[in-house]
């Protein structure tokens, strides 16, 4: 970059902002990238916001909105006249991120802002975007890109390139198409440029040619463009015809968003919400699981309740408690997990389920023999009672095998269901697990002290 | 793609392995992507991958090898002569590539095969390259690009880039370089292939190039090349000599397996297990976090020693002791993922870690006190123990505060200590959560059941 961005600098943005000095401003903006611009305009307040995003020139404003987060954004477009937003924003903006922008504000505003927009390619394009789900192919892709007819000549194909190019950044591939515009390969910018003028694209393009429908999973376009090392994959109709495309960029957001999903789900949390959110926006993304965890709780104690007497009895019982629910827990979120994440990177096939079972099966009985062992020599070392021993161990081995299979089950059947197999290593099922083990361990603790003691 | 990979040609294709019909299988080979190829042969034993391997063309191989996961590829590797693996896929490969692919071998093979490469200069690179930590810049940068000095014309940028191009085979921009080859900036092949043949490459290029330093960790090159929507970057020495690029593809590989890593840590498997993987690898990667959970539950069972009188004069306490337990872990976990997930993508700053609790001990504060509520209301309503009634919300309320903040707090500073904050949110500071509840529920016990009881 130009200018480092240090303190210093930011001082001196903060200052000019503070006197509303437009025009020092204006001359510090132009050193920063629009991402930075987006990320600065999450740090200071509304008004101050808005009054640098009035300086920015069309261009630069255009990408300040498409990278700033959504919150921000509905409350700078908020003051920003529907006819400035057109002309000045949305013109600026591949057919993508004006959808997606589109899509944010309520459909009336959106229309209003549509009418408009003076290109009426743009606005067709826009509104054939903004009827595809967000999460599908469809969703991401953009209607601009740079496709030839399979019968130009190489020179030909040049010129058409330069006037299909004007408004697109970046061109990874042209798109080969025959006169029905159905798509029929690609071929690269570079290989264009070095054929001989007169030769026709039909002898020189790549026929093999990866493209998806428009209908497509966002996390299978992502997983498409990952095995096969793709910077742009085509989207095609039901009967080939070139759609669109879509850039590896907007796949990326897709990986993060769809592996931040999961982590929070694991972790608990109801999705989208960030370290800066406001103490209000925390609690309410977290109470929910919160609250679940402790119905789970209270059915813990139901079933407690049932062995109340036992527990009086031999109150030394209560001492692992907390080891075999928490060990049950661990066991099989680590099921759960490697499942899910199998399934996120496409790496597991939906056949023979009870192999998989019986593989966990298996995995469970080692670790359970394992954790079991130890745990028997440290009570038969510090504990005179061995009929706790007994009932330690073999509740462990129990509680990690049930879990193991458990814990991979789920996922699978949520997958099979349609439902994201990703809410298996929540809360819920942990949850789940521990009332499980509970009830194991009582069971067990009553058989083996009736007999033992 | 041409064929479409069903069910059918699968058979087939299984079919010639099995009666070794080279020529059927080399047909129907020809017919797949690579990264397929790769895909199949982790499906497949080594003998058939091998038999099927060797049926391949160089550059497929070389492609196939990439891909492929480290175990099968060890595996095929063994049986390949160290001049073929110079001679037939090495030199088919762009330098990071084969850089990964000797990094996996032992030293003294990767030497003796780096002897059989012909071409000097890609030895040489490949050399220079191996020398970079792999979670580095350096380490997933190629030294594969088009540099083109600022004194030339269009034209002879142009052929410049004919010469340069011929191995490489995806260009997305060409770099500008001075006489010293410092980094000037960059431009776009469309932006070259459109500027009039004799202008001077100084007066078209875009002087806003982002950089890196080999040096810096390949996570904060994924952070910025995600910040920007790059498909490149350019890697510079200390003076800003251009060095390599590093590309898109690569980046997406360090996105998901940062995102993969954190998981797992998350669920308390040791890293790099997959669902395929064997019984017995499966158990290694888990039985340490089990391990380490029942450690924690030990520590819990002589806590929970100290207060055996008291469970044995009220057992009821013990009902809720598993309530107690699990919700001060999810609360703790919450805390934790959100921090290692800013973290991770970069959102969260370093300054001001007491505003940072401050704000987590107002979210605890909340929490606690909604969940604290629910039970209290629960245990009036269906429990006639005052003091156990009492004696629960209190604990809740303490617990869900104290590992909201402590979540916070761990991870934050882990990551000033350099250690990998994700840490913070396996069963290790869970467990610490888990031991730290149970303190606090007896100790609250004691003192309320002497109040009331």
């Amino acid at each position: 970059m130009a200018v480092e961005l240090n303190r210093e600098f930011f001082e001196k943005l903060r200052d000019s902002i503070e006197n509303r000095e437009s025009d020092a401003a204006i001359s510090l903006l132009e050193e920063m990238h629009p991402a930075d611009i987006a990320e600065f305009f999450e740090e200071i307040n509304i008004e101050d916001a808005k009054f640098l995003f009035l300086l920015l020139k069309p261009a630069v404003a255009a990408n300040v909105i498409i990278e700033i987060e959504d919150e921000e954004r509905e409350k700078l477009l908020e003051s920003i006249p529907n006819e400035i937003i057109a002309e000045q924003l949305i013109e600026q903006m591949d057919s993508d991120d004006a959808a997606d922008i589109l899509g944010y504000l309520d459909d009336e505003r959106s229309e209003e802002i549509l009418s408009h927009i003076k290109d009426l390619e743009q606005a067709g394009d826009i509104v054939d975007l903004l009827n595809y789900d967000e999460d599908t192919a469809g969703g991401i892709m953009a209607k601009e890109l740079v496709a030839i007819n399979e019968n130009l000549t190489v020179k030909q194909a040049l010129g058409e390139m330069r006037d299909q190019a004007e408004d697109i950044d970046e061109i990874y591939y042209l798109y080969v198409v025959d006169d029905k515009n159905i798509l029929k390969g690609t071929i690269a910018l570079k290989d264009l440029l070095f054929s001989s003028t007169n030769k026709k694209i039909s002898s020189i393009y790549s026929p093999d040619v990866i493209s998806v429908k428009p209908d497509v999973d966002s996390e299978e376009v992502a997983q498409i463009m990952e095995k096969y090392d793709l910077v742009a994959l085509p989207v095609v109709d039901g009967i080939g015809r070139l759609m669109g495309r879509i850039t590896i960029d907007d796949v990326v957001d897709v990986i993060r968003e769809e592996a931040e999903e999961d982590y929070q789900l694991m972790s608990g949390i109801t999705q989208d919400v960030d370290f800066s959110d406001s103490v209000v926006r925390q609690s309410r993304s977290r109470i929910p699981w919160l609250v679940i965890g402790m119905v789970g709780g209270i059915a813990g104690s139901l079933i407690l309740g049932l062995f109340e007497a036992d527990i009086e009895k031999y109150a030394v019982l209560a001492l692992f408690l907390p080891l075999i629910v928490a060990t049950g827990g661990n066991a099989g979120v680590q099921s759960s997990a490697i499942v899910v994440q199998g399934l996120a990177s496409g790496d597991i096939d939906l056949h023979s389920i009870w192999r998989k079972l019986w593989k966990e099966f298996k995995v469970g009985l080692v670790n359970g023999l394992v954790c079991a062992a130890i745990i028997f020599l440290y009570n038969l070392i510090f504990s005179s009672n061995f009929a706790l021993t007994l009932t330690v161990s073999l509740s462990l081995l129990s509680v990690i095998m049930f879990a193991t299979v458990f814990g991979t089950f789920i996922p699978l059947m949520l997958n099979k269901m349609k439902i994201d197999p990703a809410i298996a290593t929540g809360p819920f099922i942990t949850t789940s697990n521990d009332i499980i083990g509970i009830f194991i361990y009582l069971i067990i603790a009553r058989g083996v002290f009736a007999y033992f003691v």
